[in-house]
């Protein structure tokens, strides 16, 4: 690392004097830059190209200050490798061409083969930045991965996911094990080849009840972020009910949805561990007036917190204005941080 | 009212010596006697012919002994008499012609002209149905029928919503006023009609952080609540964030989404409502061991509150077995129902 340090890298021991900021999906659909790419190729070919997919996760340095880079990759790269056939639709999302229906398709789940395009690709990456800012590695958690292979593609019920699981409960066990054990194999890929901090998306979780979460859920969780030694971040879409579960998943931060107010959940008051967030992403629509407003009330509830990173809810939209997201950069720069934990 | 006393009614003042039951959806795709008729009939027929809408309201009772009967109608049957073109597909669910998609568009939304079939219906029911057993009534709440009218349909990031409400929100509350206005007029025609308990569906009011929340949603379901002088029910999915602000909704019972966990909530602790739920519906997907099980643990959390009644969390889900409902229903009146509040 050179003379500069990365305020991310700081916020895992709470020494920075500035708080970080990145953008879950920052290399995405707002960004002009992005859009030509994509009219020329299909995303498979983004994803698994290392030039194409290098080149895209640095794409958002040309114009915002962000504090790291996430690997531009998608939750369902594991999978393709793992002897699962997966298209992107931009209407539908990811279809999976045969999805696990039966307690007998645990067969189709394998070790995974070849990941070398992500190895190369984080290469790529190393080699155009600047040394002081660290590349975010990523995968999908276990479940959530899961969620997709059983239903096919995206889902508002998950009704399969849980007949599966009310029915067959030792298989789906079986496949989290499967699951897990390639997942932590692939971050430690990601390791080796360069990454320095990684995000585990557990995006569908929320769905569950605690005590389901808790049996069927947390003990993988905790498997990957304990054999996994890089600083970590948890994230859960829809977590406010689990977040005393979550604290136990041996994650370094935990990144919150906008159900949870900073400052004023009384579990997260005791937590030691760091956290993330949680501007809510659509708020991305208001004016700077109202933005600012609403930035400086998580800001403040984030000084609850010894250890914090600024991000938003949930992933940048496609019609979100690159401008907001500059100005949004500036005001947390901005904010003398001292905290109050 | 016959000698035969209802215990849902009396679940309202807390008398009750057995748990009452009824289920959202309890007249659905689920009863192979709604195919048949779905197979002939397009659902707007459905909703809009007193006589097929009253006999599927009393479906359940061939097979079911609920504790009440729920009409049959959608939470769309109100603006669709608003000036709104609504039809159902059941790929996509709702889908509304022309939504509202600027400011302008508020002209698009007038006074209801005429819902005299919804009386008809009610009429019809009444007559066919024991004097003791109750009918509940509904509406969808304001903001979540502005949901479907600005989205056009279902959504999953409700993204033109929090655009129109982020950066038109004097027109947003404009459209939520005339709404409001609405509903109230629309339950008061069912309470004329007939029903005894209503129950407003706030379907996609979970999305909203509490702050939002409490400006753009609160004032107007008090309103309703207010001035609709019916037992009455309010039900919110995913609602665990919002709890604190529910309570003050002014309706006599919540309707509690499965991420809540009755008898270890601090907020639903210190409430004088009344609460109903909230078995996850995807539950009944277990073996009749399991859903015991579970069944016994909701049970057993709900003798914290001295109102209770027995629902799902969401609706019966189309592929749920007939069998298992019984088997629920049977487990529920079994209960021994002395409260510890």
């Amino acid at each position: 690392m050179s003379s500069k340090t990365s305020i991310l890298l700081q916020a895992f021991t709470g020494t920075n004097k500035t708080v970080p900021v990145w953008f879950m999906r920052q290399a995405g659909r707002y960004l002009p830059a992005y859009r030509k790419i994509k009219e020329k190729h299909r995303l498979e070919e983004m994803f698994g190209n290392p030039d194409l997919a290098a080149k895209i996760t640095c794409l958002p340095l040309k114009s915002l200050e962000v504090d790291a880079l996430i690997l531009f990759a998608d939750i369902l790269t594991l999978p393709s490798r793992m002897g699962f056939k997966i298209t992107f639709s931009d209407q539908l999302g990811p279809v999976i061409a045969s999805p696990i229906q039966k307690e007998s398709d645990l067969k189709k789940i394998h070790n995974f083969d070849n990941l070398d395009s992500v190895s190369q690709t984080i290469h790529k990456i190393k080699q155009q930045i600047p040394d002081h800012l660290p590349l975010i590695g990523f995968a999908g958690a276990p479940f959530t991965v899961l969620c997709y292979l059983i239903e096919g593609g995206s889902s508002i019920h998950f009704n399969k996911t849980f007949r599966f699981l009310y029915t067959k409960p030792s298989s789906f066990h079986k496949m989290m094990t499967i699951l897990t054990e390639n997942t932590i194999r692939y971050l430690k890929l990601q390791q080796q080849a360069g990454i320095q901090v990684f995000q585990l998306f557990d995006t569908w979780a929320g769905i569950l009840k605690a005590s389901d979460y808790q049996n069927f859920i947390l003990p993988y969780v905790q498997k990957i972020f304990t054999q996994v030694k890089l600083p970590s971040i948890y994230y859960l879409r829809g977590s406010q009910h689990l977040l005393a579960l979550m604290e136990k998943s041996e994650a370094h931060f935990l990144s919150l949805c906008h159900e949870v107010v900073l400052g004023q959940d009384p579990i997260l008051e005791k937590t030691r561990l760091g956290v993330q967030g949680n501007l809510f992403n659509l708020l991305l629509y208001a004016d700077k007036r109202m933005l600012k407003q609403e930035l400086q009330k998580v800001l403040q509830g984030a000084r609850h917190h010894q250890k914090y990173i600024f991000n938003l809810s949930h992933g940048v939209l496609p019609d979100t204005s690159v401008e907001k997201l500059k100005f949004l950069i500036e005001q947390v720069h901005q904010f003398p941080w001292t905290n109050s934990a």
